[in-house]
């Protein structure tokens, strides 16, 4: 094993110990009722199938580094937990996913209405554990939490409309520029942003300047995305826990597309935006693997990888810089060793 | 012009005030931002159509009754009404709808992708305006008007889930009480029971007694979803502003279905629960008419009609107890004259 893994191997043992903790609280606060054929068991899909637990560490281990214990902030990180898997369930059926977590979509399992249902519901037990797990910060505390959390799903709604849109009415004329944009709603703002800042706040009683962790969380969640696409055309199903070449099936304005659209000869360049803008049912295995072609050929795997690598480097930086006026620091160690781990990680 | 048509009109005017209020109330909530064209353009769709505004004329009339003046309620009022909007986004898909407020639903719009996303952004709007509507209200009775809320919401993803379930699951034994139980979720909670007792919460910070509340507002909802599945069938598209026959075409189990289901001859019924558990392809406008012919057969729209004059004779009844402690009994005139309307209604 080489130390690169090895270390990947370290966080992931230590990612799973929050995991634990978080997967606990997440049992407690699932309700129980009827219908539950039709939705209290469905709703429940996602958060019971086994997830990385990064945003519930993010907010816990940067709430222990500002200075209170991380018990502080359990419940509002399984909340953020669980506003993710309202997300994933609704992004399923907007992007017609089949695999989530190494099972079945839920749509693909129970129809589009009734998971589409099920998703409001969980966004609504996300919402009741924010309120209860805000009972004990106080009224003030209280508010600062909710506004960061309302913020994060505001930006993660105008990525996510960003990204819908484009697929819809077939843009391809995107610099990395746009996709930085987008990746910063749809993915930074409630993976890494919103949960290091949130934990920052519980762990200071509001105290902490969280200017620079916003640029430490836009870069983190960054390196994540991009080697999240990566990862979609290179990793192997069976660890990665989503459909290997979904993206591409999708349509998806990856970073490796964006790439490949701006430096690739006109007749490929043309042929890519054709198979980005027609049906999904055109983009069969033959035409994906045509553009997993394309892509090598014209290095756009690589450039992915680098840009990741770049990003990294400047999380790096702001980490320093986001956990100075911390009064435990070496609390954050678990959050400093993410960084290089965003880039290492097979899952 | 009928007395009863007169009476119907007077009242349409009244709503017409709240709805004007309401709707500048609502448009100084909209937010505005990018991406305009695939998100804070699409959320904005079904709010500033004109709807009837009966959620937030029930809040504000209830909260004057009880002893302030209804411009406390009156952001509350709005987030109620917003939050409808969400649902109807919603809705609308999960039963592929065509018409809404008199246009296009908006997925057929959009597309199913940014709809669902603008409804979840709606969803947010409500929240935010609820919150700021909660502001002066004081911490206990902010949290009492959350708790409210939320259980609302609850009861309206319960109703949903059954109505959608039994359609996914072709369940047709169904009996009067099942549709009470699937109504007073689906529409009760959020559309009048809510709308009530939030409003006396407001008008009484926080004193009222809600018992008899609930069960107003329960008769008052169901009085107005019957009506509303009769207009379906018998109403005029233009005043109604949704498909004619919509639930027909899209399998909804009404009132009149499972009146039709259980007195039918054998080959009637059969005939009916087959044509509810095809596909919608094959509720075509030949089948439909059909249905219809089925139901006036059986008498199960006059069954219906009957059914919705009961329950708004027990509405009189409970708005009475309802209202008792009132302070200012007389403001809450105007919800005493909805009673009736629930039946007389057009639109």
């Amino acid at each position: 094993m080489s130390s690169t893994a090895s270390a990947a191997t370290e966080v992931e043992r230590t990612l799973g110990r929050y995991q634990q903790r978080i997967a606990e609280e997440i049992e407690r606060r699932l309700p129980d009722g009827e219908p539950r054929r039709w939705l209290y068991g469905p709703l429940a899909e996602y958060p019971l199938r086994p997830g990385k637990a990064l945003r519930a560490a993010l907010c816990l281990a940067s709430c222990d580094s500002f200075g209170r214990s991380d018990a502080d902030a359990l419940t509002v990180a399984a909340a953020i937990e669980l506003a993710h898997c309202a997300f994933l369930i609704h992004d399923d059926i907007q992007d017609d996913s089949l695999v989530r977590r190494g099972g079945p979509t839920l749509h693909r399992h129970e129809g589009v209405p009734l998971a589409l249902n099920a998703g409001n519901a969980l966004a609504l037990v996300s919402f009741d554990t924010l309120r209860a797990g805000c009972q004990s910060l106080g009224h003030r505390l209280s508010g600062q939490v909710f506004d960061e959390f309302c913020t994060a799903i505001w930006r993660t709604l105008e990525g996510q409309a960003l990204e819908l849109g484009w697929r819809r009415d077939g843009v391809v004329n995107l610099t990395a520029h746009d996709y930085l944009t987008m990746v910063l709603g749809k993915t930074c703002w409630y993976t890494t942003i919103a949960p290091l800042r949130i934990g920052a706040l519980i762990g200071s009683r509001g105290r902490a300047d969280l200017t620079a962790m916003s640029r430490f969380g836009l870069f983190l969640g960054a390196a994540f995305q991009i080697t999240d696409d990566t990862l979609n055309v290179t990793g192997g199903e069976a660890v990665y826990g989503k459909e290997i070449l979904g993206d591409l099936r999708e349509g998806k304005r990856t970073l490796m597309i964006v790439h490949a659209l701006s430096v690739a000869e006109p007749d490929d360049r043309q042929a890519l935006a054709d198979l980005l803008r027609g049906p999904a049912s055109e983009r069969t295995e033959e035409r994906i693997a045509w553009a997993i072609r394309v892509f090598r050929r014209y290095g756009s795997i690589e450039f992915a990888r680098e840009f990741a690598r770049g990003v990294t480097a400047a999380a790096a930086v702001a980490f320093t810089e986001a956990f100075r006026t911390a009064p435990h620091p070496e609390r954050a160690d678990v959050i400093h060793d993410l960084v290089d781990y965003m880039i290492e990680r097979v899952r």
